[in-house]
């Protein structure tokens, strides 16, 4: 209990002792609290800030500035906090409540409310500026919106931006104008420089690399099923997908802000990444100040705009790098001797051994950064003679005997390219190699998966397929998951089994 | 055949056709071979090569340029060829002695023959300048020298040099005097530079990283005994050691021989190095050319000059490769668009699926350059007190119960980090983690092992140990061999297992 104290103020930095401190000599000054009117709420502007929470008012002004999640605590000015500790959900804490009561002033009068509750009207909804969304893709989560790309989609070297899955950790933020939009970068002494969107077109060269983005949580749901349950959303195999990110490369950006990208400070250690929306995360400085880390501040992807749910007008692009990285909507980012205070460089995206959980020594683990080889199968279909349109296939693969046809993708990590894709048709028993798709890329390195194919004459194909695959280092994936198990589930790479009949999409 | 015929020509480049066509023009010349004197082999000096193959003698003189191997074929000018054969093993097929034959010039007189054969002083011993070796190693071939260090060996962060693990592929070569010795600098447009071993200390910055070296067969003797039968020598666990290295930076080098090395032109894609004694190799340009990549031209090992057997006076360490890349007795370094022509990098060193070979198509497969990730047990004791030796341990390790010790090392290729290793008491069912031991590293990465230890109450150990690592990119180890079987037994990195028994040393 005391450790997960802490760990709210760790994320902050804050000293608790003060704290309570203050909050006894709070709690002897304040007899008794009033009856307050909704209308109250919104009188005071930005000179004090009033929050309610189920229907108690609190006057948090002075605890604004010591919030450990900093300023996105003023979205619920004037309103209701519900909504976004339902989000946030570190605050379903015993200490956290008690900090909040300290703030305590009184109760909205009764005359406001409807059944005893404060009415919808005045919960606020976060998730106002959400986009409409591609009814193709497979939602696990509406608020926020977390949807994978259905399989029937994932058959394609480039993911077309309407189905490219989304992983959104709270609200698409209401950014106003984009030409009010800006970022600022802050070096290690202090020092800060704001670009406009503008500033970065016209100062920077332009690059564009082919990047597969990989949630940590993809093919979750495969780590469950094989091992034991898991914390998260259950992704499926479409918590992936690959497109093709133009922008300005951060290392230019850092350079033109005053930092030695050649001959980097030993403080620098790490740059972090803060979200209109509240998001924030991290990445070492020496990916983003290698010439050929290729990381990208993004306003384009796949030619287009970036899509309000892919970051739009700007996002970071680590490629090679876990998608958590590679934060949306940036407006900050700042060189720090840490890594990013979020509990999404702290605490979320780190893996445990499989007898850890779901309390570890959050510390003691490695943030994700790189991540392991992986592959799955996305399309597995009959190409017999008894259809027309399955002899269509038959002609133009060549097939003399009525076969199965698996396609899938595999990728790595750091830009560690695939050199193999090993397939089984009975079961892991016996071994081929798929046939590795050519296709054009651009950057630096291995960034973009791998699409493979793979054909079988139906008299060889036995009950189960299995794929695995071997990157250039020749990292290869875990036969098995229980072994792997790790509580969040993050990057579930056990090879996956799929039986011998047309994946569901 | 038509194969394997190719890539002996393939490998020096040649055109095969018109080699035979001389064959045919030469044979029908050759009337009769003549009857020649042991006396008369020595006679040409560098006019004309003549050497003997069992009791044939053959003038090589025209061939020598079109040697796919170079000018080692002159080691065994005057001489029998026969125990260059043997080492050079591609030579043992019929193409190549179709070759030879077209060159038969006569016989050895039987006067010079003792039992038929050419008598033994006759016979060069291409190792005569092979060092004495430590008798703690542990001997896999003599000749040329394939020996590991003993577990007995390997419970040092650093692997002092005389038990060092030794792989040559040739012998050690004689060189002369240090101060003759030179190393040229090839850049792609053919121009050269040389460097005394002087000329590389007074020209450019003294480096020093810590770094481990592994033979991509450390562990093959397990992919054997837990799959099938692997091509090559059997290693355990200590085909590995770990060393500080002391030398120039190969970037620096390059950079003073007139390469870009922050902006490499396109069309230079590796640096060749070539050895004294024949053995070359080659790492992607992107690696010598990497501000991090930390390359040296080494001419020290653990603050001493390079021993013999690890490549005095000058020796390539490549970080994070494959051992088989640190080129040792290095004395040509070529920047080429071509990967080095050697069977070291065109053939031995590659994985291929496990049910591909012996005869795979080789150049389907990628040269091992990064390694994957890896650990083993080296240690296993009862720490008990039943024994005052034992009784010592309890005490320094704070145990109250009889317990087992175990120790043993983790390594990931790249530079990668290893970040956690997970040891099961009872044959993989259920893991636990194991100490992380500290040591102090040089260099840009995380080159060194990671030294670990983990010790468990007799109570609650089992009957066979198993370890597995996982590094920063969170790759781990197969869980077993055949499926990761590759007939050479490269890169064996299967969980490994031991029995709840002290190791053999």
């Amino acid at each position: 209990m005391q450790f997960q104290t802490m760990s709210y103020w760790q994320l902050g930095g804050r000293n608790i002792d003060n704290q309570k401190c203050d909050f006894m000599v709070r709690s002897s000054m304040l007899s008794r609290v009033q009856n307050l009117r909704l209308v109250d709420l919104y009188r005071h502007g930005s000179e004090s800030i009033w929050v309610t929470k189920g229907t108690n008012v609190y006057d948090i002004t002075e605890w604004v500035p010591s919030h450990p999640g900093g300023e996105v605590i003023l979205r619920a000015a004037g309103g209701s906090i519900d909504p976004y500790w339902k989000i946030f959900s570190i605050h379903q804490k015993q200490d956290v409540y008690d900090i909040l009561e300290q703030y305590l002033i009184g109760t909205i009068d009764p005359k406001d409310l409807v059944d005893g509750q404060v009415p919808s009207e005045h919960v606020p909804n976060p998730f106002a500026s959400d986009p409409e969304r591609d009814p193709r893709l497979r939602v696990h989560s509406e608020r926020p919106c977390n949807a994978e790309t259905p399989v029937s989609e994932l058959g394609t070297f480039i993911t077309p931006n309407d189905v490219f899955y989304v992983r959104n950790h709270l609200w698409v933020p209401d950014l106003g104008k984009p030409e009010d939009y800006s970022l600022t970068v802050e070096l290690y002494d202090g020092t800060e420089k704001k670009y406009t969107l503008q500033d970065l077109r016209d100062k920077f060269h332009e690059h564009t690399i082919t990047a597969t983005l990989q949630c940590s949580g993809n093919r979750r749901s495969h780590m469950t099923a094989n091992a034991r349950m898991t914390n998260g959303l259950q992704w499926e195999v479409g918590a992936i997908g690959n497109a093709e990110w133009t922008g300005v490369r951060l290392r230019d950006v850092l350079a033109d802000a005053g930092h030695a990208v050649d001959d980097v400070p030993k403080e620098v250690k790490h740059v972090q990444f803060s979200a209109v929306e509240a998001y924030g995360a991290s990445i070492p400085i020496a990916k983003a100040a290698d010439r050929f880390g290729d990381v990208l501040l993004a306003y384009k992807m796949n030619g287009e705009a970036l899509p309000p749910d892919h970051g739009f007008p700007l996002r970071v692009l680590v490629p090679g790098n876990v998608a958590a990285r590679s934060v949306k909507w940036v407006n900050k980012i700042t060189l720090s001797d840490e890594e990013s205070p979020s509990q999404w460089q702290r605490r979320d995206y780190k893996c445990f051994g499989p007898n850890e959980g779901p309390n570890p020594n959050w510390d003691a683990a490695r943030s994700i950064q790189e991540m392991p080889v992986q592959s799955a199968i996305t399309s597995l279909r009959q190409v017999s003679s008894h259809s027309p349109q399955a002899r269509k296939w038959m002609h133009v693969y060549g097939l003399e005997e009525d076969s199965v046809l698996l396609e899938g993708y595999s990728f790595s990590g750091g830009g560690r390219e695939i050199v193999r894709v090993d397939i089984s048709a009975d079961d892991g028993r016996s071994w081929h190699q798929a046939e590795l798709l050519e296709a054009e890329t651009k950057g630096s390195k291995a960034w973009a998966w791998r699409r493979w194919r793979f054909i079988i004459p139906n008299s060889q194909a036995g009950k189960v397929f299995v794929v695995k695959a071997v990157d250039e280092a020749y990292n290869t994936q875990p036969d098995s998951y229980e072994p792997h198990f790790n509580f969040r589930g993050n990057l579930t790479s056990g090879w996956q089994r799929v039986e011998n009949k047309p994946i569901p999409s």
